[in-house]
């Protein structure tokens, strides 16, 4: 830290390099170009911190953030309620709202089972979803990240509901669309070529 | 921006996605992260910001941020306050009293001369360089970036200071310590010859 700048500078400095991505260099010119701003600019960004959990609830029901709880995914009778998206993190459900192609409801585990970070089912959301299909679900479509630790939360909760009368999917793994063949990775490329459809 | 996101959260996004080098997504990220902080954490961001124009002046010597003006770097009497470097920003200023390297003081312009940016000698702190100058100094060491519009500004100080009693040098030009000459451009190689020193 550049003993050089006033303090108020140095201190911002600080709390901006604690942001995941965001290293002291970043921060330092972050901070500095925040100087040349208005001051009404800096009460802008300055309030929205502070106010960011203000109004925010979990839905008790799909465990998202929301206005309200039940959240107005879980309410929207247009919705297959029998239908439940599994993801990781909320950030999963706005991408796939944005595809506009699934129209039931989700269920946020809010993270994925690590044993080596100490991340067992019970940091999970992961009870509350057998709740849930307990109470009568037709499917459950596991949409945790084809990541290592995505695979090992989709097969823990696949083999956990093996004896309930519901069907079990895993989002298709393939190319991505507009990628390459040629640049594909092996294990990608393997499970396109199991997970082929009819043409 | 996706609508599903709370009302707070999307104001977050929008703040941060403002902010130089941070996309929409990485702003999503940020906002995410923050929402499963604790709230003392955003309690200190959101005054740091806040904050930030607290307490600091312009020193109306060197243009640099400080606590007081003058700022201390100005007002030691241990520094030679007859050499002066001058900068383009206040993170150049925190960049060469790292190397311990330099005892003399500071000049800050606030930037660079771009005609297409607007930005003309009027816009920088150029006039109160002069005026220092004026006052009786030893040496002007010319130390803005090795950029078009960085040369350019050096070359315009360098001229207009050509007529004053004052040595007018300009920051060395060559390979980074630890670079590779078969990498270097040839521009920077071109003038690592032309500015060789004895060995």
């Amino acid at each position: 830290m550049a003993k050089m700048l006033p303090k108020s500078v140095r201190r911002l400095i600080e709390e901006l390099s604690r942001l995941p991505g965001i290293g002291p260099k970043s921060a330092q010119r972050l901070a500095i170009y925040l100087l040349h701003q208005p001051a009404s600019r800096l009460k802008d960004l300055g309030e929205a911190v502070l106010g960011l959990k203000e109004g925010i609830v979990f839905c008790e029901t799909c465990w998202n953030i929301a206005e309200s709880n039940p959240c107005a995914v879980c309410v929207d009778e247009a919705r297959d309620c029998r239908t439940i998206c599994v993801v990781e993190e909320v950030l999963d459900v706005v991408a796939l709202e944005k595809t506009r192609d699934f129209n039931g409801v989700y269920h946020v585990l809010h993270g994925v089972l690590s044993p080596i970070d100490g991340v067992g089912p019970d940091q999970l959301k992961i009870d509350a979803l057998f709740e849930r299909v307990r109470g009568g679900v037709d499917e459950v479509i596991l949409a945790t990240n084809p990541s290592l630790e995505g695979e090992a939360t989709a097969l823990y909760i696949q083999k956990e509901l093996k004896g309930m009368d519901v069907r079990i999917t895993r989002i298709a793994r393939g190319l991505p669309v507009g990628g390459d063949l040629e640049y594909a990775d092996e294990v990608t490329l393997s499970r396109a070529i199991k997970g082929r459809g009819e043409f």
